[in-house]
C-alpha cells in the first residue's frame, strides 16, 4: 500500500484494478476452433455450447487489443445447426475490468486508438448479433467495457459477489461506449448513476435494473449457469434460432406490425418437423426427438 | 406418474398442465352482455367494472380458439361512458397455460393455425388499444399467451404464488409473438432468460421486472385486486379515459412531442366540469360528485 | 380534523397536502446568481455545485407558477466550465406535492392555465437538456408534476420514507404531463397503477421501477447524496459534460448508429490534456489534476 499517494488514488486504483492477483492459467480447450498459442482467451465447443473464456487473470481479464482480436475470433465461424449457445465467462477474480489504460495514452496514437474501438464494437455486435443465444457468467467485477461486454448478452448469470461499473471517468475518459450497451439495459436513472459517479453496484440493484437476468450464490455459479445452458441445448436448434431472429427484430417494430409478421413467423415455425415432434410428445407425454434441422413435417 | 416416461418430460408436462385439476364451473353472469352457451369465460358487468373471467380450470384456462373467441367477444361493446375498467381473471389454481396446443398439429392445418394467431392478436390489440384499463389479476401460472395476455394489460396483480413462463421452445414452438408482449413489459435480459430457457420466474422476479405492477399474499389477492378496481372507479369516466388516451399516444412520441401536445391536454382537461367539480371539491375539503361526462364547465 | 366531510375526502386531501406544516424559512443563498425577494427557491453556487432548493414547505413545495418561474431561473446561465452538477431538494416534510389547485380554477383563466404548463415543460426541459447532471435528493413525498421534476433528472436520491404518486385523477385532472416523465422512467405496468389508480408508491418499489436511482435511510439522506455530488464534482468536467451530451443523444440511436458515433466521441476524448492527465496518474498509481478545459494534449 506504500505505493499509493493518497485514499482517493486509492480508491479509483481499486476500481479498475480491483482483484488483481496471480492464478495459474488453465487451458480448457478441447476443440480446434481457435488456436491456443498466446491467445488471451480459452475457447472450445462440445455439444452445441461455445465457451469462450477471458483469461488474463492476472491483467484482470482486461480487454486489450489482443484479448477483443480473440474475442471477434471466438465469436466467429457460428454454424448455427452445430450450436445451441455460447458462454462467456472470466477467469480469476474478476470478470473484466475494461478497455487496457495503457493502450490508450498519446503514445500508442489515434490510429491505435480508433482500432480499439473499431475492434471493441465487432466484438459487441456480434455478440448482439449472434444467431444463438449468448450467456455471460459473471463473478466479481465487470467494469467499463467489460460492463458493456455483459450488457450486450442475451442473458447473464451472476454471483452475488459481483459488482458493476463504468468507471472511466475517473481516470478523464467518459465511458461512452459502455454507456450505449448499458443505457439500452437499464433505467435512465441506473445508467446516469453508474456513468457520472463512476461507482459500482452490486448484484441485487443489477437485478432489480436489469441489467442481469439472475443472481445465485457464488458457490453455485457454474452449477446454476450449466442449468441455463442446459435449459437451451435440450431444445431444437432451429427453434431457437429462428426465435431469436425474430425477436432481434420484432423489438425496434411498432405493436401491429410485430404481430403482424409474428403471426406469420408461429405459423411456419409449426411447420417444422421439431416442432410437430414437440407437440406429438407433449401429447403423448414423452420426451420428444429432435432433428435439430429445418426439415418440414410430413 | 405412471404414465410419464421420463423425469425429463414430466417435466416438460408441468411446465404446461402445471396444476391442472377438475373444479366445478361458476356462473357468475350478472348481464345480458356476453350469452352464457358454451362460452369458455364468464363476463359481467356493473358499476362500471366489466368482470371477464378465464372459465376452463380443467384445462388449465387453455386459449383454444373458442376462448380467444370468447374473449374478443367479451372486450367489445365497450361504452367508456358506463365504463370504468375491466377486469380479467381466471378460475382454478392456472390463470392460463397459453394456446391449445393440440391445435396446432397439422390435423388441424394452416389455415386454422393462422386463425388462431391472427385471433390471438386481435384480442392482445383490443386488451391495449382498450378505451379504459384493463387489469389482469393472476393466481398461479401464466404461461405461454396467457403470460402474454398479463403483459397486453395495464396493470397486473399477481399472488405472491404465481409463476410465469413463455416455455413454447421445450415443444418446439418458439414463444414468438408472446415475446413481443414480453419484450415490451421487461428489460431484455429477463426476455431473454424466459424465452430461451423456457423457465418460469416467480412473482418477485415479476415485479423486479415490470411484468408485474404488484404482488399481494395469495389469499389477499381478490381484496387487493379490488382496491384497485375501486380506485379506478372512485374516478370520472371521462378523466381516466382521455388519460389513457394520451398515454398510450404519447409514449411513442418524441419528448418535445410530447409535451407540446401534453400542455394541450391538460388544458382542455381543464375545460371538463367534472375537473372543476373535482378542483372545487378539493379546495372545499369535500367529496366530488361526478358527472361522468365531458360537459364543460360554465 | 372535523373539518373533513368523509374519509374519502380526507384521503384525497391527504395524497396532496400529505404532511403540511408551517416551517421556518432557512436561506442558504450563497452566490449572487439568484435575488432573493420573494423567491420560493433558494439557490446557490459553490465549488462546482449549483444547489436549487424547493422553499415553500408551508405550501409543501407546491408548483406554483412563481415556483415554476424561480425553477426556471434558477435553471438558466448554465456555465458548464465552472458547474459539474446541479442538486434539487425540497425544505420540509414534503419534497413537492406538483402544480397548485388554485391556480387551475376556471376564475384563473385558461391563458393562465397555457402558461402554467408552458412554464412547467420549459421547466422539466431544461433539466432533460442541461449540460451537467441533475441531482433530485427527495425526502416526503413527490407528487403529481413534483413526480415529474424528479421523474426528469439524472440521478435522484430517496429516503426509505418517501413517495411517489400521480394523483391527478382524484380531482378530475389526469396527470397527463406527468406521465410523459414517468412512463419515460418505469415499466408501463407502473406507470399506468400510478396514473389510474392516483395511488402512491414506497422507495422500494420507485427503487424496482427504475424512478429512483438509490434508496438511503432518512437520517443518511443528505449524507448519502453528497457522497454522489462529490462524486461528479471530483471529476473533470468537461469529460462529465461531453459524456453526458453523447449520452442524450445516443439513447435515440439505433445502435450501429450509436456506436459509430460513440467510437468518434471515445477517440476525441482522448485528446483531452484532462483525460491524458487521467490516464497517467492511473498508471502512477496518483492523484490526477484537472485542468477542467477542453485544451487538448500535447
Amino acid at each position: 500500500m506504500a505505493f499509493y499517494v493518497s485514499s482517493k488514488s486509492v480508491l479509483i486504483f481499486r476500481l479498475f484494478r480491483y482483484g488483481s492477483f496471480p492464478q495459474g492459467r488453465v487451458c480448457i480447450h478441447s476443440s480446434s476452433i481457435c488456436p491456443t498459442q498466446e491467445k488471451p482467451t480459452l475457447c472450445s465447443q462440445e455439444n452445441g455450447v461455445r465457451r469462450i473464456t477471458l483469461n488474463n487473470p492476472k491483467k484482470r481479464n482486461i480487454l486489450s487489443l489482443s484479448m477483443l482480436d480473440s474475442l471477434k475470433e471466438d465469436l466467429s465461424n457460428l454454424d448455427k445447426n452445430n450450436l445451441s449457445c455460447i458462454l462467456i465467462s472470466g477467469n480469476g477474480p474478476v470478470f473484466s475490468s475494461g478497455h487496457d489504460l495503457q493502450e490508450l495514452t498519446t503514445k500508442t496514437g489515434e490510429d491505435y486508438h480508433k482500432k480499439i474501438f473499431s475492434r471493441c464494437t465487432e466484438v459487441m455486435m456480434a455478440i448482439h448479433n449472434c444467431p444463438v443465444p449468448v450467456i455471460a457468467q459473471v463473478r466479481g467485477l465487470a467494469a467499463a467495457a467489460g460492463c458493456q461486454l455483459i450488457a450486450s448478452c442475451d442473458i447473464v448469470v451472476a454471483s452475488e459477489k459481483s459488482k458493476f461499473s463504468t468507471p472511466g471517468a475517473f481516470v478523464g475518459l467518459f465511458c461512452s461506449t459502455p454507456g450505449i450497451a448499458v443505457a439500452r439495459a437499464v433505467p435512465r436513472k441506473v445508467a446516469s448513476y453508474l456513468l457520472y459517479t463512476g461507482q459500482a453496484i452490486g448484484s441485487t440493484d443489477a437485478l432489480m435494473s436489469g441489467l442481469v437476468s439472475k443472481v445465485v450464490p457464488d458457490d453455485l455459479l457454474e452449477e446454476e449457469t450449466e442449468k441455463i445452458v442446459e435449459a437451451i441445448v435440450e431444445k431444437s436448434r432451429p427453434v431457437i434460432s429462428l426465435g431469436k431472429a425474430f425477436f432481434l427484430k420484432q423489438i425496434h417494430q411498432d405493436l401491429e406490425e410485430a404481430y403482424e409478421q409474428g403471426e406469420k413467423v408461429m405459423v411456419e415455425n409449426l411447420k417444422l418437423a421439431d416442432t410437430q415432434e414437440g407437440l406429438s410428445a407433449f401429447i403423448e407425454k414423452r420426451t420428444p426427438t429432435w432433428k435439430h434441422t429445418n426439415q418440414t413435417a410430413t
